[in-house]
């Protein structure tokens, strides 16, 4: 891991440091996809078929998850798992329950009355991956805030096992999300087919969750076609800033920044410090935890884009990381939380040392899908809100047109839109004013 | 306008009937767009001059508003346009700060409190159009939510007009809402130079607001690239879907359909009704109040793309309407509140007779910028929440880690994730558990 004095660094270098590894597909995935997305709109399952073959070696006869599948998938669960799942899910439901909004309404002037009323989205389309490991939390993550939304259509993809059958910790997350329609479709080719929909999978309005190059890359090309769909966010590589001080356990801040480097080679793991005997420390500590890992090869990737950052104080830490904007940030401080007001962009943030960033990812109750690659800078994670429309409503009493309408006759004329400024007038004449 | 019989038409027909006019921007736009984002991108101020002046005929040496024009442009305004701006900014301000969010916390567990804060997003750009008309009403619509959510910078483009100065209501609006820099630059080099930076325009996260098809190109391209900015959403041509019956007037009708179809001649007015007397009247009307509207040639290339469509019933006219998504709704019924329940998406409603559309537009208290090209499927107009981030927290004690450290311990395993697990892990066996 590259370790550096920021205070030692120009401008330029200090920009070089915080640059995420390349993000955008190249042009031959980019081109790969294009054809993919095209190929499933044009000749819908047949098409879906035939990928999976090609990608995954395998192509069930049958896309949908059969009802058999399901109850086969909840028997053979473990019972561990099955209660971890249970619990993760009432945590996730409860923290996501008190965050929905409400509708409101507003007479902002007499016999005017202004509204907000929200909607679940008619059809959402999950995607949970499976690649190394399949993601039960994923499916979690995503089927919880659908159902308290209350939307009326929700499917869900997940690539298929070698023996064609979908992962059943993903059946069994699907199920206690009240998932009802799951399909065994993977990559590029699952978000074309809930994009445009096909004589299986039903058309989407909008498609959530994570996924590899292939499957980002598909997402920001139906989100682009007219006929297509609209995405959650954009999902890069994962990412992790911790911020910690002198009294910090150097074996929990490796293990966090581990459990970052472990997703994939191009995830990015920064430990921002004011003590230069933390950071050795934590050096230290890696080399040794990495030993012990099934994954060091993966991690070793990632941490070759990993970053020890010496600092002249926590404020400078801080400043480090508003200006990175990390999707996960680690505040291992002795006084986490009144630096918490200092935090201006970020993901979800994990204040003190028994916050392991892996809790979050799993059931402390927020949500893991989460923006990466600095977009923590404009959006924030998902809720249930990413799965309504919120629709505004006016009620105009004549009383009420009398009072405003006169305001939008003079701001029409001078927009120089006449027609508005006569649907208003003629309304006004009518109520004599 | 095309006059057709719902149930006349099979399956293909009512598609069709619904299609809006094609909506991305050609291989040329998007060419010539590419070319001016990357130009601005290299080479700063030089290249939003030298655009302006080739597109706008006129490059003001000083891009941006001086504190004089501020003033010259408050005292040459009328009384009445003055007091009409102050008067809708109110109303917005009151509606939207009616629907700000609040942060929340909720402890998940005993020693688990998860929480999520909210931050405005630090640097955004608003576009105002300026095109056949300047746009003090979008100015406010943007400029309220931004100053509500206490964004910390926040600049403004709007193009320079013939003299070289800007709209003196546009910026009049603008200090209104606490903006404090105003740049006189439109088209795609607006948007570039929000996006990027420039020696003069201070680089901005996020982007919004309307504009011409150059306009919303750019910010469809910002959007993709790494280094670029977020934005609102993608806007495209206006439209309005009037749902009527036999009792509605048939003037009010016309007039609505026509404020929508003089805003350009890709906008849209559709019409449905149970009533083919009302349709028949509203088509005359529509004669009529054309002959005396000065963006007469606008509209009437707007009203090819137009539809009156008859149904068997107003819960078919929903049906239609909800498919079709519209940006703007208006309920022209007896009974306009018993309906609402059945609108599943749209951008804004308007219930009954004198809630006429440009109402919306102006002053009501809502937003006008709303989700066009049925976008409305899955998402909502601008609000505060469109200029702030929302973070998750979690702050974990021994106790909660002892409460909810098992679930993440069993859940990484079942992941395949040693490192997540080990996070947990080594922390659990420190508390003891």
């Amino acid at each position: 891991m590259r370790r550096c004095d920021w205070n030692a660094l120009d401008e330029q270098a200090r920009a070089a440091l915080l640059r995420r590894p390349a993000q955008r597909a190249g042009e031959e995935v980019s081109r790969a996809v294009a054809a993919i997305v095209e190929r499933v709109r044009a000749e819908g399952d047949d098409a879906v078929r035939a990928l999976g073959l090609r990608f995954d070696g395998i192509a069930p006869a049958a896309l949908e998850v059969p009802e058999a599948e399901f109850e086969a998938a909840e028997a053979a669960l473990p019972a561990s798992l099955r209660a971890a799942i249970d619990e993760a899910r009432e945590r996730i439901a409860a923290f996501h329950r008190a965050g929905m909004s409400a509708p409101y309404a507003l007479d902002t002037a007499e016999g005017v009355r202004c509204e907000r009323i929200l909607r679940p989205i008619a059809r959402v389309g999950l995607y949970v991956p499976a690649g190394s490991a399949p993601l039960p939390s994923t499916a979690l993550m995503l089927g919880v805030p659908a159902q308290l939304a209350g939307c009326p259509q929700v499917v869900l993809c997940t690539p298929p096992r070698r023996d064609g059958s979908a992962d059943p910790a993903v059946l069994y997350a699907a199920r206690r999300c009240g998932i009802a329609r799951v399909f065994r479709i993977g990559g590029a080719q699952a978000i074309a087919a809930m994009a445009f929909g096909t004589a299986s999978v039903p058309k989407c309005d909008k498609l959530f969750g994570p996924g590899n190059a292939y499957v980002t890359e598909a997402k920001r090309q139906v989100a682009l076609l007219e006929d297509g769909a609209a995405i959650d966010m954009p999902a890069g590589p994962s990412e992790v800033l911790v911020i910690a001080d002198a009294g910090a356990s150097p074996a929990f801040v490796a293990a966090d920044l581990l459990s970052q480097a472990e997703h994939g080679p191009d995830s990015q793991a920064l430990l921002v410090s004011d003590s230069r005997a933390l950071i050795e420390a934590v050096a230290e500590r890696i080399e040794e935890q990495l030993a012990r890992l099934p994954r060091a090869e993966i991690a070793r990737q990632a941490l070759r884009s990993s970053r020890l950052i010496e600092v002249d104080s926590i404020g400078q830490a801080l400043e480090v990381s508003n200006r990175y904007a990390p999707e996960h940030l680690i505040l291992a401080l002795r006084d986490a939380r009144a630096w918490l007001p200092r935090v201006q962009a970020a993901g979800s943030v994990f204040l003190g040392d028994w916050a392991a960033e892996a809790l979050g990812d799993y059931c402390s109750g927020t949500n893991h899908v989460l923006p990466t690659a600095g977009a923590a800078r404009a959006v924030g994670g998902l809720n249930v809100a990413s799965f309504q429309i919120a629709i505004t409503v006016q009620e105009v009493q004549p009383n009420g047109l009398r009072e405003i309408g006169p305001c939008a006759v003079e701001l029409a004329s001078a927009e120089g839109l006449h027609a508005h400024r006569e649907a208003v007038a003629l309304r006004l004449r009518e109520v004599g004013a």
